[in-house]
């Protein structure tokens, strides 16, 4: 799927490009967090492959949060760009909230700001830009069925996955049971589940004695320990599901994808094109 | 506890203009819809009752969307007015949400404003003005106990109670069960719940072939009918649970006070007072 999605992304770059437009996507650095810029760099390397170009503004772990607002204004109103990424963390005392206020919507290739999640909230998904790991999520559900009248579970409604999915999962018409921190018997929340979704960040969160045999497991969970990176899933039960996203290699490659499917997608909204039912 | 809620909103009233403040709240009108009128001067007798000054701007029915959100945005810019309000439905045609993001999030008294939800999405409730029906609904089921930890079903997944409604449960710690119109089985999806909230509109949607023994339920339902106004759930049922809301005189009259008490938490966010715990 991921490598599909490539090469439709490339594809749609290179048309641009012959139409006259120089695509660039700009991300914004306000930490001194080293596996931020791991990301970043990965991030740029596959802007290159897809032909745009790709700019880094690192305001290193000192900057305020007004330098830090200004700076999303600028990208926002500058004409040159057509996507923002503001990289998380932020350093401690910058008000993540705030500073997404600051990217437009049409420009906002993550899905995280209030305009784009306004409109998955109230069912608008064809006029939004969607947060590209949720939207991994659910497109590899979709190759194990519909997700209309089934009934699913979100293990972890953080903001960046969980909540949106959530919505876009209602949108879809299925039965959501969302299951929290504060959830005492995970396995009876997620009985009669066909599907569960989770991304909580703990390595083996679910195991044999959450799971039901037969369920099918998508896992946008990342957690790096000695042995290299796992997701939320224990391996261990695999075997009793019907189809399981791996850690690595499963939500992850799709995701890197979207955020550059959703970089062509924001630079047709910029030009007013109808991206409707793309 | 609305009539509890109302004498604390007057008392705060009261001491803000002995402040020297002149509360002033406004609401916007784009339809010839006939009930908006009636919804709009029951607000105004309220408004009068406690001690604030109300004032109705009518686009009437032919405003474009560039007159209505140029409206908004002098109503946010104004100093004198404190909270805004937009009556829905609007005239076809007018697209609420670009309307929406005209009302600045500090006078957003419905709670409605992508910068509202979005608080709310990220959890930070206690900086968010909440939209009053679904804070009502919260208000209402605690007063049969705590829900963090319970499981609870919302039916009914709308734009203004059912998904603010979601976010805020999840911020409670509940496990949360969506019930979509996708959903096939809904006594099924309804099981083991100890709360349900509804919120579709449909008369006796929810009656002892969907509800438990037991459950306490929370009607956010309004219909209108040739009897008069009813709710969601078919009182047949009523005997059979452990606590319900009525309709007419359970989430509505609460709901029609959390406004001004949101007007008023409006009104000291800004003027940069800590409204936190508030």
């Amino acid at each position: 799927m991921a490598s599909r999605l490539r090469a439709e992304v490339r594809a749609e770059v290179r048309a641009l490009r012959e139409a006259g437009v120089r695509p660039r996507m700009s991300v914004v650095v306000a930490s001194d967090d080293p596996a931020t810029r791991v990301y970043v760099s990965s991030k740029a390397k596959t802007a290159e492959a897809l032909g745009l170009e790709f700019t880094v503004v690192d305001l290193g772990s000192g900057a305020s949060q007004s330098h830090l607002e200004a700076t999303l204004d600028g990208l926002s109103r500058d004409p040159e760009v057509h996507g923002v990424m503001l990289e998380f963390p932020l350093s401690r005392g910058l008000d993540p909230d705030r500073a997404l206020r600051r990217i437009c919507p049409e420009k906002d290739v993550e899905g995280l700001t209030p305009g784009n999640l306004g409109l998955i909230a109230a069912g608008r998904e064809s006029e939004a830009l969607l947060a590209p790991t949720p939207q991994a999520c659910l497109l590899l559900a979709a190759t194990q069925g519909e997700l209309r009248g089934e009934r699913v579970a979100v293990v972890g409604p953080g903001r960046t996955v969980g909540r949106p999915l959530i919505h876009m999962l209602i949108n879809h018409g299925a039965t959501v049971t969302v299951v929290t921190e504060g959830t005492r018997d995970v396995r009876a929340a997620l009985e009669g589940c066909r599907f569960v979704f989770v991304a909580v960040g703990r390595a083996a969160l679910l195991g044999p004695d959450q799971l039901h045999d037969g369920q099918i497991v998508i896992d946008a969970g990342i957690n790096v320990n000695e042995g290299g990176v796992c997701g939320d899933v224990n391996p261990a039960v695999y075997p009793r599901l019907a189809a399981y996203t791996p850690v690595p290699g499963g939500v992850g490659p799709v995701t890197s994808v979207l955020v550059f499917r959703n970089f062509v997608r924001a630079l047709r909204l910029q030009r007013g094109e109808n991206v409707h039912d793309r």
